[in-house]
């Protein structure tokens, strides 16, 4: 058993990657796809001087032609960074010698190795937010089809992880699926609003380019899709700021979800299973079930804080061009598009399989004997004990069933301050939870309502 | 010196306040503070409920006139939280108390804590963003006075702390501006998009309201001024993460620009001191100006990216309410808009009162003998020489002046193969930064007139 | 309800503080408690001077007099430090005032802010650990109580929240007690190893004091039991550091066994409940019987991997004194010190009054029927049908009790492979968790020694 | 130009990798060395069973022989991951493929995958630090040679960036070799200290082990160099807490040093530069020397405090088996041993070559004309003048000198009330930086004493 030759140069095949790389976003993320975006914009540099006259077409077509990632070493370009700093300096000397002639004294005009890190960088994020987002929508997608099928099916709802009152599992759902839709938004807008084009030359004022500097910004934001920026940003890092606290949103919310199915999944609770057909399983306990997908989701989710941290905190940059804090973004700034990504793989993966047992829900809520109703209860008896009575002689009734074992129900039916008030059938009513349901399928309708409208990414 | 009786329970008041509680900001997240926020959203609720027709008039008002902040005692109600948790408990009772009578028992109605302190923090944070918005305006103004004053200021562009290239005074500081107004922008779309009510009772279905909780969500929203929700959000924390995202952008921004101020007060660079009187000096060192503003704007800013993590670490909340993790999120929340409050208004401070040493910019820019233009001279001689013949003429000529302690000007007028070319008048041309400033003015240009487009935040 | 005097300006006493501030640490790190290390510190300096023979007797008699925490407002301090960027400045200007005559001019002789400022924080942390360390050993001893009083009591041991094989809730306590005692261990060295003297005036060399500096120094730290540093460590961070990490280990251990509480608690495990009388209840759920301490403790902890990060981020400190990075430590490393404190007594309080079903623990372990001793029946059955198929068939057996409902013993008792080789008796005796316990007495055993050895910290 | 075979699946090639992973660390962090250790413990077992009488000799021996990190294939065993959430499941399953026969059947026995991670992250650790702390010492010798060689060259000390008073470079020195072995003691400690076997089975118990499992952890122990833990620890994170800690330490001092190198290269300041032949020059302009080796420290250090708060959150593992936290870790982990190795080798390659300007330094003190020894010609007027006065002389003096850019000295020397009582030599020698130095050498001499007695890591 050899290596394969699939074993590339790429991060993305790394011995934890089973679990906390996962997805259509791992590649575009890795080495291989940074590399691509560094001479996309290359290229790009080269048609936009060329369309505002600075070089001819010829020299754009050939440095065009040469940017081609396939031909390019990324360990040879990576570990020539060491050099000058970053691994633009050693591209650009490779990318010069394959253009050759006299095209290659054009190759990189006006630019400096932060313009092309930078705008390399939006670009990597527009491609890995492309699968993010899809995730994310077949998640809520998921969820939202867990809320419908499940508005009227009636679950504990739980606080600090204590039954609390009754809910319903469709309002779990619908409360999944309006949060990662709001992630969603969110990252949607940064794309839409904080990619930019970076390009202004060692000191942010594009001086080899004369006057043609402000055109060319315009004409290569045009063509690779991006925003002119009205300045450089070589130190404004709030376009870095802005995707990466999107994408930590997005990884919490992922999370959240990951870790109520693991809840819901434990031993005891047993209300859903993650279905995934050959997985899970354990070589010598043959009876367990792991939820793998929301595990590793919980895993994925959990690298973005710290992720988020570094990012925010590199955004002390020197001058004109920072002394390390922009050095320091670009593994975090990979890390935190490629965890994300997986996180959002791991839960649509976990809630497109999920099998719910609504029986075992209703179980659970009857675990107690009805006595997460004792409010209502109360609340039918105040009218005639009074508040502070009804209060306190339904919390000694429900004192009196946990301490001697007994139904709530049970107790109460032989409580005479009760018995004298409310005949059985209607304490009866009173402990059925799915009369006391509130607004719970209105908040379903008004949540799937706006889902609906949200629509794709 | 007895402590005075302003000195009160407000953690605003502290030994470190001094520097890390600036502007206005400090009186809206104190602790007074967060309990009128509380009061106001029971006020509230009494009124929604009062026009859904669930209470009376009468008991609404009789409620709204008991939510007094100045009526209670923050420590004993902060210490009583002790018992159940949270704030909320104990604020609850002792309101119900100051009610009395019949309306007393429809005091926090078909509330949960959480709703009020949800609630409560989006009412802290749009007073908060009000003079934090207002701080970061007025920064924002003062680079944009700066950037206009000096876009013909010539200073030296800097990047990893070299001089690189010249560049402008106006160009940096329209940078410093255009970030400003990306993280106003940022911080008012949080204000507009994320805040808004939380009213959804222990499990998030307002049971206790019957079939009118929708209903009471819009009034209650309308009277707050808030957004209503489409689902209670007590486990969703997007809008926490947004705010604090945002916020935490914010403090980068203020660091970033603070921190180019520390660099540019340097004695050795000298090009920029603080102005503002009787502040900076040094009991023992009479020759000290420290730039105290831009300092203590360094360490609030530094305070952000740690608090965020814990935020968006805090978004890993169980069911339909968090054990722990909710609890976690109130001082790093309160502590974020304070420091970051605290950035804007020393940054403002100090960018108010910036002395611009314009002369000093100059002649640091003249430091190495023009060696910075180098890179222009290498183009002037390409054509004659060759590409590369050219640059090593030049580098060769830069070392030279480096080694023998010469003016490069000097240099470059005794190396044959430049003087073949280029006569001393040309020389000096080629070295004369202003005329090698690219698009600095056009940038400058363009971002004011962003700047003014985008008005007040 | 008024606010009574005693809620001074101590941050101690704030609206979260019930939660978030608990145990004896609180009084250890607030205001009141820096500025008395502040005045520590400047009276120690005199007598050490005075010691040195630098200044009388009589001085250094006025200055210690005079440095009462009492006799100064905490509050005008922290307010006038915004002019000179920290509290020093005007607390030395009020205790030279205060002193008066000749001594006046000695007050803070030789020392920079920085001095006063560091070395009042080793005598904090110091202070602080007193009763942190103490929780910490409490929280310890309880769970060495449940370790001995339960090391038979069988518990399902949960991976990934999913039974897997039995365990003892002794074992789980010993782990409790072992991690409580590594956390204990690792802050009584930081206490011992990273606690010392900062003393060397504005740039490290003590000039002021000619050639007095080193003694004065060894004396300094005699006078207050603190290590004296070969040389002075401004910008030197590890003691820092140190303390911070341990802090974070400390809250990460209590976060962690606070958690298993709560994990433990859930309605659907209830195998223990915090017992602490008049904690925990609901106004309107009177069923509830929330974790508070554990909850509590969960919160605390949460707050420390943020705060160890932002003092990790501020080592970044330049030169002599930093611009900032310095000044961002205060809020944090107080933080750390009272979120850890906090944390470790709730978790005290909680373990020392847990309640503890075995029964309950016993009835979870039997829910799946034995299924999670299904690894030992397979391995029972392979020497007869060989390995592979002994897997396979006691595999497909608890897919069957789960599918069908029925129990695992009785599906195996009626599965031919089985039976062939295993009659009723040696079944049930395979499904008794009870003799599958391993090593976990002995692991108790050697525990419960090591903390013995260990004694109070 | 093609990928070269060398372009192997580690991740220590990427294209960041010649900036952001340097020195011996990356080899023994990479996804092959893993591997190698997970191998290593598998092998380990084998042997320790072996000798505790539970396999036979020749099981052992097949065990070890197939346990060769060549034989598999890191990509797949990663991908393969996926399914049961960890990479031991599928190793285990090829590494029993690669034994087959009789042994194959004892291959990880008694082992969880956690067991056999978890004492590979132990080994992986202590490989990683043989080239760190050799890096750490290479650089606090470096730093050593500096102290001895400049104990007497002056320079300015700078507090907030601004000239305070006169030190030595030797004494700056000296500090960072006092850190840099301050950091690694500490690591040193945490390697002999922490550094444990994991060895409990799926539940802690070593059930399937029966009475045998302490002895096995002990000769597990012994064969590995590794110590034995009282009680497995698999959800008590304290080693990892910290090694992580004491990583985040070193990180920052690499980060604070390298940082006081980037600000002493300023093109103003121009005190010492990076003389690494071949590195730092810029294609376009031949003019800069950029400390490309102390940016990149600076940029790995950054890593690690996110990388920190990331771990110690990870701190909260559920039970006796983590539902995320666990897994969360290994990514982080690795980046941060990385991180801070290839901080610790990019600083020791700028210490090791950096060329100071002792003449430069000495100008720079001379900038203020003096100006920074006003204290100390305050002192002098003192006793003549009275102290305020004194303040007051010299403050005005140094103002006028600033307004009128003339030197402090000449215009002491034209103050009336200073040349009553100061002569133009006694003037010139107050003035004299040189000796207004203090303890500034005999520091040095006690912190180049304490290096020396540490010796070797």
């Amino acid at each position: 058993m050899r290596p394969s030759s699939s074993s590339s140069e790429s991060s993305s095949e790394g011995l934890f990657d089973g679990v906390l790389s996962r997805g259509g976003v791992r590649e575009t993320v890795d080495d291989r796809a940074w590399l691509r975006a560094m001479l996309d914009v290359e290229a790009a540099i080269a048609r936009a001087e060329s369309r505002a006259g600075l070089v001819s077409a010829e020299v754009a077509e050939a440095i065009v032609r040469a940017c081609d990632a396939d031909a390019f070493d990324v360990a040879a370009i990576g570990s020539a960074a060491a050099d000058g700093g970053n691994p633009v300096i050693p591209l650009v000397r490779e990318l010069t010698k394959a253009v050759g002639g006299e095209a290659a004294r054009h190759v990189h005009q006006g630019a400096t190795s932060q313009d092309v890190l930078d705008t390399a960088a939006m670009l990597v994020v527009r491609r890995a937010l492309e699968p993010l987002l899809a995730d994310l929508a077949a998640a809520a997608d998921a969820s939202a089809g867990l809320a419908d099928a499940h508005r009227a099916t009636l679950i504990a709802g739980r606080t600090l992880l204590q039954h609390a009152l009754p809910t319903t599992f469709g309002l779990k759902a619908a409360g999944w699926m309006d949060m990662l839709d709001r992630a969603r938004d969110r990252l949607a807008r940064a794309r839409s609003e904080s990619l930019a084009v970076q390009f202004g030359g060692a000191a942010g004022t594009l001086a080899s380019l004369g006057g043609d500097g402000v055109s060319v910004v315009a004409l290569l934001a045009e063509d690779l899709g991006l925003a002119a920026p009205d300045i450089p940003w070589h130190t404004d890092r709030t376009r870095i700021a802005d995707v990466a606290a999107s994408l930590g949103a997005a990884a919490g919310v992922a999370g959240k979800i990951a870790g109520d199915v693991v809840l819901l999944a434990q031993t005891e609770v047993g209300e859903v299973r993650e279905g995934t057909p050959g997985r899970g399983g354990s070589s010598t306990m043959p009876q367990k079930n792991n939820p793998i997908a929301a595990v590793s989701a919980v895993a994925c989710a959990r690298q973005a804080p710290g992720l988020v941290a570094t990012l925010l905190a590199s955004m002390q940059q020197e001058h004109e061009r920072a002394a390390g804090a922009w050095h320091a973004e670009w593994r975090p700034f990979s890390e935190l598009l490629r965890s994300t990504g997986s996180a959002a793989a791991w839960l649509r993966d976990c809630l497109e399989h999920l099998e719910v047992f609504a029986a075992r829900m209703r179980a659970n809520l009857d675990l107690t004997g009805g006595m997460l109703m004792a409010e209502r209860v109360s609340g039918a008896l105040a009218p005639a004990l009074g508040r502070l009575a009804a209060h306190e002689t339904v919390e000694a009734a429900a004192a009196k069933a946990f301490a001697e074992g007994r139904s709530f129900e049970d107790v109460l039916g032989s409580t005479p301050e009760v018995i004298d008030h409310l005949d059985a059938g209607r304490i009866a009513s009173l402990l059925d939870p799915a009369g006391y349901l509130g607004s719970a399928e209105a908040f379903v309708d008004l949540a799937l309502k706006r889902h609906t409208e949200r629509g794709a990414p």
